[in-house]
């Protein structure tokens, strides 16, 4: 903390009186020991500060996951519900397994190559003076949250085993590699990077929260992103932090809105979904700027994130791809958008402010700042779609060749919680006059299932009452 | 932060010795620009304190609009669940937008006149060194908050159009002129009134979070309030927030168990959904008064509050005043009754505490501070009753007289869901049998549906698998 | 906690000159009430962060109340739904006031013997210097945990009024009493006794976050537990608040994975209450060590806790003990096994970073540290199960002989909802084919009632609207 610290000889020096009865080197000791004493606490208090700040936000951050369970339970239809519950539970378990072991290290292992980190696998060596256990999990749900997104594209038609297994390849691998580039300080393409190496375009990618790196996260993550390692605690880096809360929430306020009227225009009513999707769409597209723009640029964000999400929507439609929850779209859109939102809007002063110590960086090309900060974000969009492309694609097609990707039509027909989970989230009674041409009326019914019962009492007479 | 600070000519003159080979000036010098380096510590730690503490409660008030919304949805009719989502995801959404553009400039202002704010339009001058954007965060907080109270109260007959517009005035005029009388320091009625400027009955209105500003928000809001800009933190007052936090829970506990045993003697059973509106009106009342009172006087309000409840729910039956969610009851006649227990036990060294600087300012009339403060708050009722009246009225006027404010019969009995949102939350199946005078074992099913499919894939072929 | 405080007498013995000009006593005094100035500031920052911390962790412990209602509704049948959230609702509210007129008392009243506390009976005398509210706050909230433990075990066929007796009971006396043993710095067996008292086998028990204590309260306590009163900031103890987020995590989520695969051996396919109930498992076991030991440990922890608390289930099915929660199982078995892992497992320097000032005490008998730690341990099991044994098996033996414990085969049948809550969650349809021998098929359906309709207009003409 103390950037300038006291110095005993200084004081002495200017103390001294010349006379033999004074002692000032001594006294000035014994004022310099104080100062020392003061840092010391004021080093202990910002650490707690720090720690409790960078807890809280990962466990808002981690109760996303609440949010994305219910989405995704609301989204799907109800034969896949135990399966979309249990993917988003998996999301966690295995994806906090894997970043520990792998992928807080590939992403901050310092010091390292500009591609990917070498050190702390399975936290070793942690904490250092840079890198507390607050940070690591402050990291970790982040990784979730990218993970989460991803557990929605692939609902009701993949294998579950298939989702285990590059779900932890994503968590434990891609992700964390991608967050090297952008975040670490060593990182080749990060805003951040440390004084000595140059920046990428002399500006660095500037993704605050995620626009790209998660892949859109979307939601709040934007609203509790943090300084990175503990120490910085400026007037204005604070300042920077509630600036983020402020924006994210226009621009996910004005998305919703603007999906409000625009949907209601497309199909005459007022859908409740869609306002949401909407909402999700603006917090992606927000999450990249939301430290170094303006409030009203944050509305014209949320505004011009509905039209994409509405536009991609549109597209997906017409070429028939199937996404119950809008993920590519919403994240990959809106992300992307989001993106290109900061390079043409990010303020000067706000730059500096979040990222400090180069002065005379690029910023937003609608402000003035020129066209270099554009050109790394492009380069952010590509590389990021080269990588995971590079990474996922082979996976995917070896699991397709090892018939392990994707469910059976029978299966997809039953629903995966009958075929897989042994059970399902409701009761159904198909009445025998509904089938692939019965009408909707009649399309049966169903009810909650008490599901400790089913496993633990599955005799016939207990059936009737287990409703 | 520092009330006394290092003077170096001061301490120079105590310093000096006469002796030529003596620099005191340097001495000093030095030593205090050592402790205006800690000053500066000390505020940027402050300020990160501050920021952090009122973005987590912030984010803590708008978690409500959760418990809101699920207790809005369990207590409409099923056909209107889409409707009354909406309703509470468009409350924030709407609210934001309106409260940064008007609202918070009619609100906090500054300096203005006693009665209505005129500066911070659209953020314009934010931050400046008393308001800071996570100042903005946590009142807008508080101003959902009133708004989704509304939500409730106007449930299943209103039209979505007129919601959205009554809502937006509410949020962006209505309420920010109610928070600036009572909450802004430029206020006419309140307690934390510039130093120069004197207080209403020498007292001025103690609503520590809102049991009338906000039109009593109930529920966790009291736990979370703060004490106004940032520099704040002594220890008296921190300690305030946490009996805050005592006080809130022991009157919502005692409500709710009131309730319990009192509704178990008037109706034979032990119910659920009266115990969780018991508990709401225990925090709705304790709201004023949470921070000044000792933690036995919130045993007393939550028990009174309980009695409230119950007496204005037997008059609402009696009158057919029909409102699904017992909104005015419970946030009008508790929060009132909280603005009442305030002025009769608010606490001589609480008072002072919480609202410093003005020795002798009355207190609780039960704890022998006088009548002045029961006055004062007297007054509150009656101006918030008279300017919601003077400003919802013409409008609700305006929109009953241009057929917006209420829906059809016809569309009351198919339900909001089917008529302006294009689908239902659940599916119904009607066998036929159940009419008007049907029994109501035939009253149809119902299932979860799988809203995105509804909108994307509605062939026919596709109904039967769609549960 | 400024430990050396600046002494002008000693300073000014320094900067004496012995020339009659100087006034080095003056100067000494000017310097020292800086420092004395700072050292206030330091102390206010400090309360502020340490009530910050304790009021949202306090919070976020809380919310797992909400987490444990969904657990219990979506774990017992459908018939019992309103009497299951009734009773986690009030679990919270007959804690709250139980806890605050005596459970506080007994747990942390001080200074006291070591068996039962005996101050602060209705938070008299609090605040203290040593005890604020919000510490109040922090361990209510514990207690909550315990007692909402408890009414999974009993869900489904014990009476209410039985219900509201024992719960109060458990929050008033039992839970505390525990508590003042293993926590409060008088009590006969904890680890972090006042500096004057002897050890239990110089050692204390070592249960951070309640393994033992809470009857294990699983899920997050133990990422939010802190270091009681007020003033213990150092760097080493925060770093210990965010190790116990990681092997929190850690235990969890190896816990959950280990189940899944484990459970999908047993029987063919993935559930997911099942890896529900693992995570909890999981975090149960790992809540007494979670400040002392390493994150691979936690690892162990967790993998352990999934196949103890499958061993644990394999025996109730075999000796059909019912318990629709596992509460038993779960809490009690991981619980032990956490209090026993812990003495196995924790470092010497977590432990003496976690529990100071006590050089040489011993640590875990894996990482060499003897076996005295073990021994304490061994001995909080028997006494915990050997005090609730004697304190609640009376209680529940009373209510047995009076008639009100457990209710009757035929309202069991009917479901506690219709029997003591007057209504029920959802609505039924019996078609009259099926019956104790009827198919699944036929097992009726049912509905989401508007609950409040249901008690506000029950004319029959409504019923058809009421879905």
């Amino acid at each position: 903390m103390a950037a300038e610290t006291c110095s005993a000889s200084a004081l002495a020096a200017l103390m001294s009186t010349g006379s033999p009865s004074s002692n000032a080197t001594g006294a000035a000791q014994y004022i310099c020991s104080q100062f020392e004493n003061v840092a010391l606490q004021a080093t202990d208090i910002t650490t707690a500060v720090n720690t409790t700040y960078l807890l809280f936000s990962a466990y808002l951050v981690f109760a996303m996951q609440l949010g994305f369970a219910m989405l995704c339970a609301g989204s799907v239809r109800a034969k896949n519900t135990l399966n979309i519950m249990l993917t988003n539970v998996l999301d966690a378990a295995a994806g906090a397994l894997f970043y520990y072991l792998f992928g807080f290290a590939f992403a901050f292992g310092s010091p390292s190559n500009p591609f990917i980190g070498r050190h702390f696998f399975a936290l070793k060596s942690i904490p250092t003076p840079d890198f507390d256990y607050s940070y690591f999990i402050f990291q970790w749900a982040f990784a979730i949250a990218a993970a989460g997104i991803t557990s929605g594209s692939i609902a009701e038609r993949t294998q579950f085993i298939s989702y285990l297994i590059y779900s932890s390849f994503l968590t434990g691998f891609v992700y964390p590699v991608v967050s090297h580039w952008f975040w670490s300080v060593d990182g080749w393409a990060a805003a951040n990077r440390n004084p000595g190496d140059s920046l990428l375009f002399r500006s660095g990618v500037i993704d605050f929260a995620g626009s790209g790196v998660v892949h859109m996260v979307g939601s709040f993550v934007t609203i509790v992103k943090s300084y990175g390692p503990i120490g910085s605690t400026t007037h204005g880096q604070w300042s920077a932090v509630a600036r983020a809360a402020v924006t994210t929430t226009l621009a996910g306020c004005t998305s919703a809105l603007t999906t409000l009227f625009g949907k209601r225009l497309q199909t005459g009513h007022w859908n409740v979904v869609d306002v949401c999707n909407g909402l999700l769409g603006g917090f992606a597209a927000i999450t990249a700027g939301c430290a170094v723009v303006e409030p009203w640029a944050a509305v014209i964000c949320g505004f011009v994130a509905a039209w994409v999400l509405i536009g991609f929507n549109l597209l997906a439609a017409r070429f028939r791809y199937d996404d119950p929850l809008e993920a590519a779209q919403l994240h990959g859109g809106c992300g992307a958008w989001g993106v290109l939102f900061t390079a043409l809007f990010a303020k000067e002063e706000f730059v500096n402010e979040a990222y400090p110590g180069r002065p005379g960086r690029p910023y937003g090309l609608f402000m003035g700042g020129g066209g270099r900060l554009l050109a790394s974000h492009i380069i952010q969009i590509l590389v990021i779609a080269g990588w995971v492309s590079a990474t996922m694609g082979p996976l995917f097609f070896a699991l397709h060749k090892m018939g392990l990707l994707r469910i059976s039509l029978d299966d997809e027909m039953a629903g995966l919680d009958i075929t897989s989970h042994g059970g399902s989230a409701y009761f159904y009674h198909d009445d025998g006059t509904s089938g692939p041409t019965g009408s909707g009326g009649n399309a049966g019914f169903m009810m909650k299932v008490s599901h400790s019962r089913v496993d633990h009492e599955s005799t016939p007479t207990q059936t009737p009452n287990q409703v």
